[in-house]
């Protein structure tokens, strides 16, 4: 009997633009019975994060290009239905990029296998590629050191309340920039940010002058455009800048200005840097280790605003760009 | 019998324009006697810099604040007057920070004595201040690889001549960019860079990627604006850009626009390098014995543009700003 597998094909490119519900088709077929070490899976979760609106785009080649057509990348959990492989059986659970589906068939090999233990859902987040770009963005580029300023923008979203979290438990100051008053009350009230700017109301330059009249030691920048630009003025001896992302660039019907500010590397010998995760796949074990045991020790909270229903995959993604998550955004299929 | 010190003075400073010669008054002091632990001296060469400007404006706070009023700094060769310092005797040669005057008098411990050889005028130029800045910004954050590609802005000014040479020491294919075909010529004939790039005539963007279709590897940048924009488009994985200078900065009445492309920092996970030489100042005597050998050995050539008369010190400095000179800008007194 073969399952219906439901699924969003990309129709769209969205280049230099925002992202639009026509941008995929929801669409169905028939689920793909598994080959020789290959599972059937059915998905539990998927995973959203601003990168995939830039493998849409296929902008500076730094993933496997998404052509029109193709099933929608993504990361997620599952459950085996069927193996052919016989280091997975029906039931057991994995995480891997199973796509915007419900029934994907995979190699065996591409999966991971989890505990099926309280973390769980963990492993689109803390414990997944947001988690990991956090820890590796600090350990090898950031590099906290008890006493320095940490300034993160985004600070709200998957990867920046992760990162925050562990630069204050590596015994540092830690100022989040976010938009909204609920935001900016969870980084300070719940996650133990030493304070919080929201954007909307404060002017970010300014806030964090008086905040940190030393300067930012690591900057962690999530935003790019004015954000970083005004920040940049501020870094100090020697500051550390890792670029993680720049989501007022993926949205922008113009690209916002490149940040003038760049300038002060030279004045204050300090660095930028650009990061990607993929680099320290060997050491993903490692990471996840640790910060399972912060999360299990409360010194890390996470949050996953999750919503509901593969047929809101295309809106479920949008809401990254409109700032409207709190915490990991996922989908309970 | 007191000598007649001729000297400039700053008179305005040059913030978001162009450098002018009235901001400079052409005056005249006595030379004032020597002190216990201090020399009279006699400049004999004055070196010139595009940071100066920045000292003028004090910008970035990264060196002491010169005033309206002030001798205009500048470092120098000179030769001892009178000593009044067990350490030093007439006719010594020294270079420190002599300032754009005819005598000056300076405590003999804020200079260095020379050996009166032949690369003594080098001791302004590649074995000075910008030969250091080659050296460091390669050694420490550019990091050459045989293989590598490097790409150089401002190529035929004194830092970005020795780094170049430097590089292909190092085993690597080096391209510079410079204005105009004598300059291109020298690049290319004399230094033995593989290519040259003129800016004046070509496209960078395009000519760069014809030459180095595989991408950048280290980025040495002079001159920021479109330049560097341009070539941050096609740097290689894990690429190091240095931030030497920016000239297109210095001279402008409307400050160039921010590099858009910093964002391929994330895509080619690489990495942005403030410099400045002054932290390296321990190091200093062993990077100058190895680029004196190198100089001795013919695997270093360098060039001055030796302008003549203290009369002409400002038109001399103004020269870097229109990219008139062709290596190291000295003046002799």
């Amino acid at each position: 009997m073969a399952l219906n597998n439901r699924q969003w094909v990309i129709a769209a490119r969205p280049t230099n633009r925002m992202l639009l519900d026509g941008d995929f088709t929801w669409t169905q077929a028939e689920a793909r019975a598994p080959g020789d070490g290959e599972v059937l899976l059915r998905t539990l979760y998927l995973s959203f994060d601003p990168s995939q609106k830039g493998q849409m785009e296929n902008v500076g080649g730094y993933a496997a290009p998404l052509h029109v057509g193709d099933v929608m990348r993504s990361g997620g959990l599952a459950e085996v239905v069927e193996s052919n492989d016989p280091s997975l059986k029906p039931g057991d659970k994995v995480s891997g990029s199973v796509g915007w589906q419900e029934y994907p068939t995979m190699r065996a090999r591409d999966v991971q296998k989890l505990a099926d233990d309280e973390l769980l859902v963990e492993n689109l987040g803390a414990l997944g590629g947001t988690g990991m770009t956090a820890y590796f963005g600090l350990s090898k580029l950031g590099k906290p050191f008890p006493g320095d300023t940490v300034v993160i923008t985004g600070a709200a979203g998957a990867t920046g309340s992760v990162a925050g979290q562990i630069a204050r438990i590596a015994g540092c100051r830690v100022i989040g920039i976010a938009g909204g008053p609920e935001k900016c009350a969870w980084l300070t009230e719940e996650l133990g940010f030493d304070a919080a700017v929201d954007y909307k109301s404060e002017n970010v330059g300014k806030a964090v002058r008086a905040l940190a009249p030393k300067g930012i030691d690591v900057l962690w920048d999530n935003v790019g455009g004015e954000q970083l630009n005004d920040l940049l003025a501020q870094i100090s001896l020697y500051a550390r800048v890792v670029i993680c992302g720049g989501i007022s660039r993926y949205a922008a019907e113009e690209m916002p200005a490149g940040p003038q500010n760049y300038f002060n590397l030279v004045f204050k010998r300090a660095t930028m840097h650009g990061l990607l995760v993929l680099d320290y796949l060997a050491e993903f074990p490692m990471a996840r280790a640790r910060i399972a045991e912060w999360i299990r020790e409360g010194r890390i909270s996470t949050r996953a605003d999750i919503q509901e229903g593969l047929e809101n995959a295309p809106k479920t993604l949008i809401r990254l760009f409109t700032g409207a998550n709190i915490g990991k955004q996922l989908l309970k299929v």
